[in-house]
């Protein structure tokens, strides 16, 4: 097959052009007025996306910079922390804090469901003294999304202990308000549905969680004290990956224009129709469906057959690159990403490739029979 | 739905990425050392895909003005020439010879089949002292390939008169041996089976057909005499589209790397792929299956749906961008291009686009047999 890759894994996500064109813009000057707007308008939109009352932070990492960040600047060494751990991205936000001297305690859900709220309020309760709460918005490893909203509701009546946030995978897909369902900080990447290439990390700030980090010392290239003083003049702490911000402020826009409930629905529809379509050919899912994602689905694969031998036959036969499963699901999953720059059409090309990948590797049932069930569901659709 | 446009017109094509990348290069002096390498790169190539012995020219412009310059360089006023008509393009060559003051005979044919060889021979027989034989390789507006071999070999055995292909849309996608089969000029253009923007035209000449044109002084921006004067010193007569040269030499190492056997048995099945799967939703073809087009196929419109509104809706609601067809049958049929960079993915996603716009439109057939048809089929065509 001619070489076309369709890349449907749980980000870094497909560019939409005026985004790739974006970043073909010269090199500019860190320092610059023409960075300063862009920088500026970035942090903006982002406001508006996720709505913080405090500030927006962008930083030169990876999502689990932005982690880190959230990490050193918003917990004291020796606080006690509750980490929800829904799988690898939760384990990740345990051991970070254990790393710097936080003493975490998990609340561990067996991977492939989401936590509930009274889950969270009774951990909660068990830890009295614990200063911050540690959750994943979107848990890209077994494609579970939990309720946010409704768990933080419900720890706002119990508790105003910090809620930190890890929506790398979530924001611009799922929705957040910050202010308005009492966030301290959420922490988000460029590559995932802000359709952009890695290398910004986003971390969005309550005024009562920046005022307690700029009280703090103790971080240097992610200390919120050194990133503020510079963003109030707006510019970046340290020499910034510049065209991928011309890329993410392009991106951004396109977001706006489209509308950002309108992305949500968009992405809630993608998760229905890979779902549907795919239990049409008899393959069962790690989440139930009301707990799954929008963003992501994780399939088991048919008995016998491997999912990281799924991922390269799709890849080599049908050049559909899809993701693999880490961790206990390592071989016996495998992930379709479905977030950022995508459209219906892509996920029938997926759907077929999933089939037919299948259908080569021995896997018995009505071949075609999801691309039909499919473009059935599609129709009204809208997307 | 997002957009992200499925481009499925018979030219112009989608484009690699590696062209677009290509065509960022900053802007050259066209008349400097590296314009000359890329411009004689692409000679190189172009001769080795359609082997003329005589040269290669590119020109700034459509591939109408290099069947111009073919008209204006290789017949004069007055002559007799034979034109082949199978369609718009076909005719196309008639009014241009008119314009320049040919005496243009038109052998025309049913648009919907190919001519065949022996109807060329029967009418060289009758038109004696006919100079040239202008011939359309593939004719895109009723989605047929006329057979060039036969038709070359047939006519070689009554006659030397010149043979003049409008290659525009068949160059890369249906093989062409200029010496081997002893054609004088042939005809292209950079934006369909050469997977390049719009821009250049192609023209490749045999050294009986040069030495003719050489002697001949009636033409200027599409003079051979100017051309060449400036081409053996590796240069454009007049300012070239440098940044289309780009993209075209990087679209050309693209089809070399391929190889162009693979590249023409790809399209012979992506002919195959889109056919078959919509015979099984019950549609009917302008051209049979011998003399379609393994570039682009044109589909009827099922009764009491118009072929303009078909591809509306798959453009509005499917986001796959069709053609529609001119002339006698406009609004009875519409077109699929399957050509340039395109892989089999493209072609489902099309097939999909038609079954879901004609489902709408009233149709009533089982919406995702195609679909389910086309993987089927697809599963280990290569493609």
């Amino acid at each position: 097959m001619i070489d076309k890759e369709f890349l449907m894994i749980p980000g870094p996500t497909p560019l939409p052009s005026r985004v790739i064109a974006a970043m073909t813009h010269p090199m500019i000057n860190h320092r610059g007025p023409l960075f300063k707007k862009i920088f500026t308008e970035t942090r903006e939109i982002l406001k508006k996306l996720i709505n913080p009352d405090g500030d927006i932070f962008l930083i030169p990492s990876s999502g689990t910079g932005a982690m880190e960040l959230a990490v050193q600047n918003f917990t004291n060494r020796g606080d006690k922390v509750i980490v929800v751990d829904t799988g690898f991205f939760g384990d990740r936000f345990y051991k970070m804090n254990l790393s710097f001297g936080r003493n975490a305690v998990k609340l561990k859900i067996s991977y492939g469901r989401a936590v509930k709220p009274e889950e969270v309020v009774n951990f909660i309760k068990e830890q009295k003294d614990a200063k911050a709460l540690f959750i994943t918005h979107n848990e890209t490893s077994t494609a579970v999304a939990n309720p946010l909203k409704e768990i933080v509701d419900a720890v706002r009546r119990v508790s105003d202990m910090f809620i930190i946030v890890d929506a790398v995978s979530s924001m611009g897909i799922l929705k957040i308000d910050m202010k308005e369902w009492k966030i301290d900080v959420v922490v988000g990447a460029s590559q995932k549905g802000l359709m952009s290439p890695p290398g910004i990390g986003i971390v969005g700030v309550s005024k009562r969680a920046l005022d307690f980090a700029l009280g703090k010392d103790d971080s240097y290239y992610f200390g919120i004290k050194n990133l503020k003083a510079k963003g109030d003049i707006g510019q970046p702490f340290t020499t910034f990956p510049v065209s991928t911000l011309f890329g993410l402020r392009e991106a951004l826009n396109i977001l706006l224009e489209e509308g950002f409930e309108k992305t949500y629905e968009r992405h809630r529809i993608y998760k229905k129709l890979v779902r549907e379509s795919l239990k049409e050919i008899g393959l069962k899912f790690v989440a139930n469906d009301e707990d799954s994602s929008p963003c992501v689905t994780a399939v088991f694969s048919p008995e016998g057959i491997n999912g990281e031998e799924i991922v390269r036959v799709s890849r080599e036969k049908y050049n559909v690159e899809i993701a693999s499963i880490q961790g206990d699901l390592k071989g016996k999953a495998f992930r379709i990403g479905h977030m950022g720059y995508i459209n219906s059409n892509d996920l029938l090309v997926t759907v077929a490739s999933v089939e037919s990948t299948l259908y080569s590797l021995g896997y018995k049932f009505d071949l075609g029979s999801g691309v039909k069930k499919f473009i059935n569901l599609r129709l009204n659709s809208g997307v």
